[in-house]
Formats: C-alpha cells, structure tokens, sequence
C-alpha cells in the first residue's frame, strides 16, 4: 500500500507510490498491458497494468471486470504530457472492492428519459460532474458575496400560511390541524429581517406547481433572496450586478476545466463588464416592436420576447419598471408614474432569460393594504406583514436570483433540469 | 449629511462626521439634552442631541417619538469609554423618516406566545439578533468545513417519492397526478452523490410531522448531512468530531460579543478540545443502570438519558453500536457483533442531546434488499438505492448535524424554536 491520496492531488506524488480509491471508468488493453481510465470522485487518471506485475488469472479477470466495478489501485506516479491531468499511474497492485453488475449507461447515446430514470447514476459522468461543481462555485460565490457585504443570513421558513405570489401553482400540505402551503419565495420573511438587520438574505430551496413542461421550469429549485432597508431601485441593481460579476469572477478562475469538459464558449462570459445596461419597460417594448413580435404592449414579457431584448446585449441587461398590473402586489409603484412599478427583472445573454427579479417594496401602510385587499388576499395572514409599515417603516428593496437558471446559463446547457443534483418536474419525482 | 456608514464600521470615523440609517431602539432625556439609543441591525450607539443644535418644537417632538420610529441621524463621532462600542454620536440633524405606532414589544416581560406571535418584530431585539448571528457563524464554519475539506455540495431534493425512516411523521403534499412526501433526509441521495463524488454534503430543509411539544422539537429544521465513499465508522466520527471543533473555533473567535449578550458561560465551550470520548451504547446503558435510571436495555434512549450521559462529560460525546433494532434500516450491522449497528449519536454537553446522529451504511445488495422486506418498506421506490449497491458498492459513511439543536447548544437557551429565524412547530406556522 502506498500513501493514500485522490486524483486531484496526485501532481503532489510524483515518483511516489500512491494508492487511490476509485472506480473503474474505461479500459483497452494491448499485449502486456492493460490501461484502466480510474475515477475516484475527484477527477480521472489511466492507470497502466503491466502483465509481469500480476497473476495471470488476475490479470486476465481485470480485462474482463465491468464499466463501475470499485476498486483500490496502488502505483508509482508518473508524468504523462499525453494524459489530461498530466499525470498516470503505474499499477502495482489492485484490490477489488466490489465487481459492478452490467452497467446501464453506456458510451452511446441515451434518451433523457432514460438518464433521468438513472440520475443517480448519471450523476458519475464527466458532464455532470462539471455541471455540479460549477453549481457549487456559483452557489459558494453567491454567499461570499453577501457575507462580505455585510449581509446576515435568516432563512426563510418553507411552511407558509398565505401565498406570496397568487394560490394557483401553490402545493398544499395537512398540517395538523390546519393547512400550511410551501414558500414560493422568503421575500416577505426578508423584509422583515432587513427591519431588524439592515442586510439580509435567505438561500434554500422554492416551490411552484406550475403546470408547465417548459426547459426553464422545476417545481422545485433554489433561490438566494437578499433585502436591503434604506434602498431604492437603483442601489438595488447595483448589488444585483455586483454578484453577477462575482459569480463570473469565482467560476472563471476556479472552474475553467469544468466549462472546458462542457464546452461552454468562454469568451462569452469572460466579456461581460460592469455596468450592465439599464433599459425601462417602454425600451423593451419598442425593441420588441421593431422585431416584429406578437408581444402586446402592457402584457409581461415571454419567454420568446426575453430571448429577443437579451440578444441585443453581449452582457445581462436589467429591465425595470414594468406596468405595475402585471406584478407582485408588494412591488411600490413609481412616484412619478404610478401605472409603473420600481420592479427589475435581470435578463441573462444569449436568450436564457430571467435569472434575477426584484424591486422595491411598497412601504407604506395604507397602499398596502389597499392592495392586498384589490388583490383579495387574506387580510389576516398579512398582519405580520403589514407590521413592518406599522413601526419603523422605510425604503426597501431586494431581489431573487434562481440558482438553476444561473448555472444553466453560465454552463451554456438547454435544460434547466441538469443543473440541479435530482430534478423535481411535473412529470418527475424519481429517483 | 455626512458620509453614510453603518454602527458597525463607526470605529473608523472618529472625530468625523457621518450619517447613519436606522430605527429608535431606547431614548431619555435631561435638562438641554436627548439620548437616544439607534440601533440599525449591525448595532446599537447613543446618539446625544443638544437642544441649541434644534429647532425647539422638533427637539420637543423628538422626546415624545415611539420607539422604532425610523430616523436617520448625522452627527460627529465621539470616543465614549462608558459605551458598549466605544463611541457616541454627537448629532447635529434628526431626519424623521416614518414615526411608529405604539410598539408592542416593551422593556417589560412577554409571555412567549407573544413573542412568537410577533416574531417578525422580535427579531429586532438585541438577544434575537445575537441568536441569529451566532446561527449564521455556524453555517457559515459547517459550509467550510466541508468545502474546504474536498466535499462537493450536492443538494437532495425535498419533494421525495417513498420515506427514509418510516412514514408516520411524513408532510404529504398532492403532486399532479400523484403524492409526493417532503424529505426527511437527504441522506440516501447523497449516498448515491458519494459514490459519484467521493465526498458530498447536502445543506437544507428537513421535515418531521412529529406530534411533538418538547422543547428540542420543530417541524422543519435544518441539517447539513456530508457523506463519504471508502469510509468506515471510526473515519466518520474523525469527521464530526473535526466539524464541531471548527464550529466553536469560528464562533469563540467572531462571535464572542454575542455570547456575552446571550450571557453564555464561555468557559463551558472554551474546554472542549479533541478526542472526544468514545463510548459504546452498552457502556452509556451501564452508566444508566448506576444512576438508577428507569432506561431499559435494548430500547433508545430517551432525552433524559441523553442528558444524564452527557452531564459524565465535559465535552461532547459519541456513543456507537445501538441495538440494529431501533436504528434505521439503511443502517450496517457490525460484523463482529451482528446485533449491533455501526452508528454514532453525538450527544452535546450541559445536557443539550442529540446534535448530530450517523454511521457507516449496508453496502451489501442482498443484505439491503432482505432489510427493505423486513421493514415492510416499497421496494420499487427503493431500486435506484439498491442500484448504489449493485455498481460499484463500497464502504461509506455520514452523518447529520442538525442546526438548531447545535445552535441551541452554543448558545446556551433553552428551547430550539429561537435557534431558527420563524420556528415552525406543530402549533405555529405564523407568523
């Protein structure tokens, strides 16, 4: 047995001997030798075996042994300029820890369908594996950014009494006596934590029933919500671009390799600058206008005219003050044109839409409640809420980033259903 | 104005002059002078207001403002050796931006129900705050641990088809077409994230619809589960035991003040230092029996147990080999002692119990396949875990540490439902 060590340390053991825990990814074999393409979780490594070093039954059983089977290489580290890593083992000793059965995913192609049936073992793929940890740095970044700021973490509870955002696409739960609904969104439980903190933000996961088949849609997917007392619109943006370009600059520099295995275009990220252009619902009404699109001048946008206003920018571009008719019932209306709401929606480049909503909040008491009540919401789930213009109300304003839609983009990926480790869609609960 | 700063950043203004945002936490007055306390969520500072700086109504009115009216106060940075931070302000304007109602929370004594019912303003008082922040160190340390200990994140999901530890305390949701339960653990997932990882954790929500009014029980909490491949018990318990040390070092480091405000015996932290002790269940059973407990052998323990092996400690300790029987089916027996699981509860000191539960999985096919029969648990629902065991199956271990109970711990209060933002028990979900 040689030292114990995984792939993504190795460069540190050259000429040592290693052993590594891993499982069998690929093998060929040549006359005296047998190459074996070892993963261990952390990266991939050809261990070579030399027939002389082995029992001969042996050796010819590891020709034999399954895509998958686990096991436990011990070798002398060498560099290779032909292997990825740079690096290559020369084995000398293999312990078998477990001899898979046939593997069901397989060099060639398979549906998604199939590989979704067998998320938990595609989940060992090169592809995923990048996907994932890209998923992990950006959510990382998103916490850096907002612990460095200043910004207290208070997560928002997932069993709520009321909806945020309208009771159609809401799932429902018995809750002992009662009924308790999953949060669409901490919003609400933020504000009232920006009362008490100044700077906070909640990151777990949201739930929308929504009956929709689309590439862009879960029912179950993360969000990260920061709230922010004494701030408007525009400070709201800024932020808003600030952990945009935090997440660009921890991906770039730590995951190359990862975008690289997925063949993500960098250039694409790597020319994204501050500041992102700031253009109004009007602007993007006109620009749709000139494209010739279906789109009807005071309906929210769809997924079809967020691709078209994205595509005139090479970076997210940040569109504000929507006609207050089409949003949430806590946005605040624009003083200066009350049919307009100081909402933000940031769209990403290259048509992957929505990415990032928010604004800021309607704090004062009466047209609150105003609108809950045009809203016909109920009254007594939103005491609490109201509270916060009760005693001590100011300005303030927060957004929501999607995590998957985050790192579908910056992956370059189709669907939304990769970036996150076990998708929940309308027709999908398993595994 | 002066320049805008927050209570926590005053240190580097001294003798200047800055402007600060935030609510009205306390104030008296005397003779030509006003005291206010201004707290804006990263703190507390008097502000003092000389009467010949105002005009005299306003001055007047000042005095007579509720608490938590919203005021955003400019003045010069003072040293101040009698103030808690060090510094005074000596304001020069008052800007009044929203004047409270009457605030319901006083100085004098809430019955707790109260509180609860207010938690949205709750959350503004300075033992809250301190709670909270305390929290946010301990999730902060929890994520890098494992982040910098070559963990990848990988979050399970929380709609889940079939139950992890039996179905009587599961929230059931309608799911289209079919019901769907919310997760209990994310355990079983990331064991299939291991075996493609190496090293994974997952960090969210969790749910037990357990009718259940102790003060060491919510019905959504959180739990950080790391899950390792090629690992046995003893490596497992290396692991928690490291977590808990980084946690205290974080928290005695960064958050000292807080503890002085929560009046924590420091001291009773300050003296855990590794190993911790290592007892196996029949030793804590024959600790039981001496202190003449009504415990019966081959049962669980219950809280009262827990506390009284706890308080033989001045540290936490880990107690191991259960009875097979009242542990989880996914549970692998020890092979010198088939009876006996190879599991781990750590139980915190002071008699807090139970903060992190775990061990090393069956990771043997038919063993598993016989234990899912045994407990009469869907078989289909389990055939992509038993698919963990027929690719590749190695040893491998985990645990999950909750987050309130250790907050509770560290804090040194009483009952659980403070060590979460907006507790949900099974007679609250509001606010």
């Amino acid at each position: 047995m040689g030292e114990k060590t995984t792939i993504a340390e190795i460069g540190q053991f050259e000429g040592k001997t290693v052993t590594l825990s891993g499982w069998l990814y690929n093998k060929t074999h040549k006359g005296k030798l047998i190459f074996i393409m070892l993963r261990d979780g952390t990266g991939f490594i050809q261990a070579v075996l030399f027939k002389d070093n082995f029992q001969e039954d042996f050796f010819e059983e590891i020709k034999h042994l399954p895509q998958e089977t686990a096991m436990i290489v011990t070798g002398t580290v060498a560099t290779d300029a032909r292997a990825k890593g740079g690096f290559e083992l020369q084995a000398t000793d293999v312990q078998i820890q477990h001899v898979a059965q046939e593997y069901p995913i397989t060099p060639k192609e398979h549906g998604i369908e199939f590989l979704m049936d067998h998320r938990h073992l595609w989940l060992r793929s090169s592809k995923q594996h990048a996907l994932l940890r890209v998923r992990h740095r950006i959510i990382s970044a998103c916490r850096e950014y907002f612990d460095q700021s200043g910004f207290t973490l208070l997560d928002a509870p997932i069993f709520t009494p009321a909806a945020c955002e309208g009771t159609t696409t809401l799932f429902e739960t018995d809750y002992f006596d009662t009924k308790a609904y999953l949060t669409q969104s901490g919003q609400l439980y933020m504000e009232a934590g920006a009362m008490a903190f100044g700077k906070v933000y909640c990151f777990g996961p949201t739930f929308r029933a929504e009956k929709s088949k689309t590439r862009r849609h879960l029912t179950e997917f993360w969000m990260i919500e920061p709230e922010m007392a004494y701030c408007d619109l525009d400070q709201d943006m800024d932020l808003a671009e600030g952990l945009i370009m935090h997440i660009l600059d921890r991906v770039l520099s730590k995951n190359r390799g990862d975008l690289e295995v997925l063949e993500r275009d960098i250039s694409k990220l790597e020319c994204i600058q501050k500041p992102f252009p700031r253009i109004r619902y009007d602007q993007a009404a006109e620009m749709l206008k000139e494209a010739n699109s279906e789109f009807v001048y005071g309906d929210d946008f769809g997924a079809p005219d967020e691709t078209l206003i994205s595509e005139k920018f090479d970076r997210p571009v940040m569109v504000s003050h929507y006609p207050a008719q089409v949003k949430a019932f806590y946005m605040k209306n624009d003083p200066a044109d009350p049919q307009k709401a100081l909402c933000v929606d940031m769209l990403a480049p290259e048509g992957y839409g929505e990415i990032i909503g928010g604004g800021q909040r309607e704090d004062d008491y009466e047209t609150l409640l105003s609108k809950i009540q045009m809203h016909d919401l109920p009254i007594e789930a939103f005491q609490w809420y109201l509270d916060l213009r009760r005693y001590g109300s100011v300005p303030h304003a927060g957004f929501g980033l999607g995590i998957e839609r985050t790192v579908t983009w910056i992956c370059g990926i189709k669907h939304v259903r990769e970036a996150i480790p076990f998708p929940r869609t309308m027709s999908r609960i398993y595994p």
